[in-house]
């Protein structure tokens, strides 16, 4: 098993993962995403984010796709947006060494903090995180406006 | 009143208010952003932040601030990391003014979606935000490594 930095030329395995991520997680149309906008935001004039891929006999079976957020409190920071591993390869310890990847790059950054978020009934990665030495949090509260709402929001 | 684009000379009014809003959080000492570093991550070669303040009499008394961030789901995205209004400007629509202005660079920008935080606590906000149409969200948990965590992890 191999862990790399990902190339434009994984973008449609990484997309794959994505769309069997929604699937997991009860929201199987949620992905609008695609090839040519991954291109163009993740390796454009302005790239907005950056992954690795886990690779076995040369076929992508995860992902851990990343981006610099910003705390005014903590200053440049790392958010780890998804963290995928192909079904039939969960169990190997595949996922742990993406979440390492990822921690190294962190600190090579020297980034303020590093966060990301988990569904509160998948167990199995909260006790993951948890024996990473992560902290969670169950004060703030997450708020969301769609696309849509905003398009039709008139200033 | 008025609401503009904060530059860089308005730094230090924004790190004041971002203090002021870190005591009304119950978290007074979290805040180790410095002026020079904000100059960095703001205005640098690679800026990750930007911001608009809200001027009474020339005096900054409001601050928005926010940058882009990247869903799978939904692509490139804004994300709303603080709202601050100074405590003896409050109740004066300030804050709803800087959160539509904001919400018009989310329109202009066509993001995927905009996303904040809110205190559980803060029962005065939450309101505003749902009345603005917001969805607030109980199935994610946020994750978290500080950056002490980080440096101490070896690879």
């Amino acid at each position: 098993m191999t862990i790399r930095e990902g190339n434009q030329e994984d973008l449609e395995d990484a997309l794959a993962l994505i769309r069997e991520l929604a699937i997991f997680e009860k929201a199987p149309d949620a992905v609008e995403n695609t090839i040519e906008d991954m291109i163009k935001d993740g390796f454009g004039e302005r790239p907005v984010f950056e992954f690795f891929v886990a690779e076995v006999d040369g076929k992508v079976v995860g992902l851990a796709l990343y981006y610099y957020n910003y705390s005014t409190w903590k200053g440049r920071s790392l958010y780890l947006e998804d963290l995928i591993v192909k079904e039939d390869y969960r169990g190997r310890g595949i996922g742990k060494k993406l979440f390492e990847r990822v921690l190294l790059k962190a600190k090579e950054e020297r980034v303020g903090r590093m966060d990301w978020q988990v569904l509160d009934w998948n167990t199995s990665a909260i006790d993951f995180y948890k024996k990473m030495g992560a902290r969670l949090d169950d004060e703030w509260i997450n708020c969301r406006l769609t696309k849509a709402q905003i398009q039709h929001f008139e200033g």
